[in-house]
């Protein structure tokens, strides 16, 4: 089930814990925030830039990459490492989540999901098999198994089904990725929705039939962060102490610090990006909406004290004018802006965890964040 | 007409010129080409990318940036160079010839120009002296006369009318200059279409006025090369040896080439950017169309002799598939790579001056291009 995969916890606090992936390709330092890079790219970064943020790992989407350009076209190409220009670690999603949400005329049954492509309309079958062949074929170092993701709210059944089939195909995956291991690591994914019941079922089911690591899914896909937390809170225990835990497509800064307090290990979000090309900073106080006229005047940058270059060097004034006029460099600069405040805020749990301080830490955080923007003079 | 501001012709072959204009904020070694930052931003590019292709200058609009963010608030935050992050020189134009191109119920009268914005429709009038005003508050280092330019071709007595016009401002330009000098020097604007007699007519105006510096407008603007190549030779021996001569929004590469070989020093345009933007490449080996199906499966960089990591670093297959993808590092590196070569370009030229070898390396160039891009294994 691993090729050349270790995780070990170096400290707790708390349920936090501050740990560290070692793999071939790199070590990732966990909480660890993952850059969404969709389509072999992280949206208006240069790899070295988003490796200057901190980044140890970056995401990118099976579903994406097997429309386009297509998985054995990379392989041909020597990989989605080389093809993209990122040496360091790279984890693939299995596909089925954003079939869910982007294919047309999708259709899920025991053998796989059915569907056809939303750029072109060409049909495809994505069964659990495949979804490791094409990770394989990409040359992710960590791949995830096929599962199906319920949007909540859903009915109790629906939702144990989906469940249940998600373990199922947690089998064939694994079987799979064994018969032909082309990553250094497949990870598990728990499903069960809102239902702590059906959690601690998956949990442990996926734990019996043992991972590397486990991600939680199915969370933030529309209910309240309470429940994400809670579910979060009953997962935890069942999960293996010492494997990673992935909170996958988490989420806004306070879930990270959130989320991480409850011993997750792993995120990915786009936020970071979507929001920054979208004319919002995150920063240490709070969400800016540079779009807002107030910043029109202000000669200040967004953190002076920020070892981020974008948020240091370039006013409140000309981010807003960059923005209004529709500039790509107010993306590139917003983008970031926002993956460098993750990294920094990642950076600061783990370093909260060693110290034995993450509740200073998170209040410290969260006062930051609270007392908002500094007012222009 | 001029504060800090000289130039030196180091060395000629035949007409073209090897030179150097010294101004406070940095050298501008000539022929030069001068990257295009329309609203105050070079499309795609970080400030310190575009010194790195080898930029010494960079253009930025008058009009644009007159109607957003506004040349008072610039002024305001520090001028131009502050704001938009870049030390070095800046040329601004003066307006005029983007009024006649872009904005609404425009009207041309001995005043000035009267006309509506395209963002938001509010009316502006931008005479010489507000033209002069402007530029001033952006605080540019070289300043353009407002000049009115005609679209080729266009009757005689069109051309005869605005070339005069264009000199009458020229002088009421160089009046409000010199009332309040702000940027380092004014030049004006050679006008006469087509019709070699104006050409000369007005030159000889010019020189008259006297300016530290002519331009040469009005040309790349509908007409055929060889028309252009033909006013360059007509125009240049009026100009003074000792004065940089710039043509205006020129052009491919070849035209450069060509332009430079008679005696042009500075040139802009928004090729390289606008088409970098839209997926087609400039090379040593000719212009490449990187939304052809061809790069699809090819390994290879753009120019692998490059020292442009963006033509060296990303294999033609990567940059097809950004392209196809609509990613933003598809414009990024595209205009990284081309503005490079213009750099490349006008560097080979300067050093081809100097050796007195300007022949043998248009030859070799047009070798290059005409030899077309190598075709894959």
């Amino acid at each position: 089930m691993s090729n050349s995969f270790s995780f070990r916890v170096l400290a707790s606090d708390g349920a936090a814990r501050l740990g560290e992936i070692a793999m071939p390709r790199g070590t990732i330092r966990t909480p660890a925030f993952m850059p969404v890079g969709t389509q072999a790219t992280v949206k208006g970064m240069y790899p070295d830039q988003v490796r200057a943020t901190g980044a140890d790992i970056v995401l990118a989407n099976t579903y994406h990459l097997m429309l386009r350009p297509g998985a054995e076209r990379i392989a041909n190409l020597g990989g989605l490492h080389r093809f993209m220009n990122w040496e360091r670690p790279i984890l693939t999603d299995s596909g089925g989540f954003q079939v869910m949400s982007l294919a047309n005329l999708r259709k899920v049954d025991e053998r796989g999901v059915h569907f056809r492509s939303h750029i072109d309309g060409s049909a495809y079958d994505l069964t659990p098999e495949r979804a490791i062949e094409i990770q394989g074929l990409l040359g992710s170092d960590i791949q995830m198994q096929l599962d199906e993701c319920v949007r909540l709210p859903a009915p109790r059944a629906e939702i144990e089904r989906a469940m249940h089939l998600s373990l199922r195909w947690a089998e064939r995956c694994k079987t799979a990725f064994e018969a032909n291991p082309r990553g250094q690591a497949l990870f598990g994914i728990v499903q069960g929705g809102d239902d702590p019941d059906l959690r601690i079922a998956s949990a442990q089911a996926l734990v019996e039939i043992g991972f590397p690591g486990y991600a939680v899914g199915g969370l933030a896909v529309g209910e309240p962060q309470e429940v994400m937390l809670r579910m979060i809170e009953t997962v935890a225990p069942v999960l293996p102490h010492e494997r990673p835990r992935y909170l996958m497509g988490v989420g806004t800064p306070d879930d990270i610090l959130e989320a991480a307090s409850r011993g997750i290990d792993m995120f990915d979000c786009v936020m970071p990006t979507r929001n920054g090309r979208h004319g919002l900073a995150f920063t240490r106080f709070g969400p800016i909406n540079l779009k807002n006229a107030r910043h029109a005047d202000d000669p200040r940058p967004l953190d002076e004290a920020s070892d981020c270059p974008a948020a240091r060097d370039y006013s409140r004034a000309y981010l807003h004018h960059l923005v209004k006029a529709n500039e790509m460099l107010a993306s590139m600069l917003l983008t970031a802006v926002n993956l460098s405040y993750y990294q920094t805020l990642t950076a600061g749990i783990r370093d909260a965890i060693a110290r034995g301080r993450l509740a200073d830490f998170r209040a410290e955080t969260r006062e930051g964040w609270a007392a908002g923007d500094i007012p222009p003079l």
